[in-house]
């Protein structure tokens, strides 16, 4: 008995030393274990992280008041509370409008790790993508001045941007976004998996580092990779098309290539895939392995897959739900259901 | 200089102590300073506040899957960061449906203190409130067995409502509301004005009793009473009809009685009536002046009442978001576009 408990510690180790340098060598990179190390990452050097800016970022995150409509505030879709999506295929906004293209809402948890924004990659970083659903007709359909116009209407919002920036600091539509996102940049989930690839070989249990090893050899982290387990432009549908293709008329970027999402948290974000078309973990396994990969995945593969990626389920921040300051008479009025 | 310093501190002490039996005798009660008696205050006998049904029901006010899109939460339209309402006229529900009757969303901060519930009263208690707008088709149009689908889909609550019930709970829509109304329960603002009344003569400035004393004095008191300032059922447009009773097809309840609203934190609760057709305090008030109470209120008199409902802004709960469990195969799937 005990022989055979001392050679599986020493056959855990091995395998787990080992496993984390193939994890590296595939291009898979922890979130670091320091907090120091991990604000410097993900800081931005152009509008540095402070403590000030991110409280703000946070009460323009939940601020329906930024929607034409009143009702809407980044969190509608990208719900922190329920994995930073919000479990719809497709995404609905002003007015109840879906996604024209049939686009599902992507996890804003550990999108700073990704080297571009949104499904087609068109924006290069989470202050240039802020503008976006702000402004769009069918998510918040707000026009940039009426957005500034809401913020400076609230004299508490004015004090804590002065606060944030410095006495002199002219509210821009860009200096919201910008805000918005040094909190976004917050949104970091350090998960088992990071430990494990720190050097803790027993933060993973046997059937994760199993499946993190067939992760590996089937060639998910080909595109799954880096911090996020995500976040480049690749190609797809590269062996068979994508089943669910015609859902939707998004075909990727001018190339065809479509941003990987991240593989964190993934356990909270269905439904899958671009267009949410696939409902469960397991069938998404086996339709990225099909259309990518051109292999067919066992079940064993698959629930051995599934199961490590269960271990990337993170440590979500601790988020005081901000008290926004009241509405003035300059705030500009909404008629929600005309306009 | 100092004889004066000296003379207003006696008068201050002096009106203060008077206007605090004035206003006890006009109705107006404190919430007590004593945490343990607010408690004691808000808790319901037959289903005590314990911390374990809090969190819980702070879990299922936040959760947007009990709607049937799978987007809209009780915190939708009392949304804790904007004063517990959301700012809107008429409220918008389920596929932006705008409330049918015209009807604003009432604040839930202080709602136990009310002694009926709707704004025809037509409900006792926040244990039977809850369950309304779940199910309403213009609201979250989610059916009873619907919504128990989706919290027993989910192993994280089932543990959780067995660790606030026990073992044997069954888990039921009533039950659901009941949880939800526990966490509603202590969402309780204590301000300056309670303070005051509780005998810190110094709480608020002499501007503020001014304002008080005018509320009591025009008789303002007479529906806005007891800890609310408001909740019991009132005749509405005693003197004269309200301007803008033909807006919604709402009357009241049978007898044409109103639910008055909390004056607590009424500076974030814009816009103001039932049907949310007055823009700003002051003609809020100056209408209630006229319709109500058959006085023309000058604008001094309307600045000190306004002076004093500003000292009723309260001190929020913190509120900590709920990170809510992941769906799971079991948990119904929403079609938001057609259902």
């Amino acid at each position: 008995m005990k022989t055979l408990i001392l050679s599986g510690i020493v056959a855990t180790s091995v395998m787990g030393a080992s496993l984390i340098d193939e994890a590296k060598n595939a291009g898979l990179k922890a979130i670091p274990a320091n907090p120091k190390a991990v604000e410097k990452l993900t800081s931005n050097p152009k509008n540095p992280t402070t403590a000030a800016k991110v409280e703000l970022g946070k009460m323009l995150y939940f601020e329906p008041r930024l929607s034409k409509s009143g009702l809407i505030s980044c969190n509608t879709c990208h719900n922190l509370a329920i994995g930073g999506t919000d479990g719809m295929a497709a995404a609905i906004g002003h007015k109840w409008t879906s996604n024209p293209h049939g686009l599902s809402s992507p996890t804003v948890y550990n999108a700073v790790f990704y080297s571009q924004q949104f499904w087609d990659g068109r924006s290069p970083h989470l202050e240039d993508q802020a503008q976006g659903p702000i402004q769009a007709g069918p998510e918040m359909a707000a026009p940039k001045d009426f957005v500034t116009g809401v913020v400076t209407s609230m004299p508490q919002y004015v004090s804590a941007f002065q606060s944030a920036y410095g006495k002199d600091i002219k509210i821009t539509f860009e200096k919201i976004a910008d805000t918005i996102a040094v909190f976004e940049r917050t949104l970091v989930t350090p998960s088992r998996y990071d430990a494990f690839l720190n050097g803790n070989k027993k933060a993973l249990t046997q059937a994760e580092q199993k499946g993190l090893k067939t992760f590996i050899d089937k060639g998910c982290a080909t595109c799954h990779n880096d911090i996020a387990l995500g976040g480049t432009m690749q190609a797809f549908g590269v062996v068979a098309p994508y089943k669910y293709m015609n859902v939707g008329d998004f075909k990727g970027d001018k190339n065809g290539m479509v941003r990987v999402p991240t593989l964190r948290n993934v356990t909270q974000s269905a439904p899958y895939f671009h267009n949410g078309q696939i409902a469960t973990l397991p069938e998404a396994i086996k339709e990225m392995g099909r259309i990518q990969l051109g292999v067919n995945l066992n079940d064993e593969e698959v629930t051995s897959i599934q199961t490590f990626l269960q271990s990337l389920e993170g440590k979500k921040p601790t988020i005081v739900y901000p008290m926004l300051p009241a509405s003035t008479e300059k705030t500009p009025k909404v008629d929600v259901v005309n306009n």
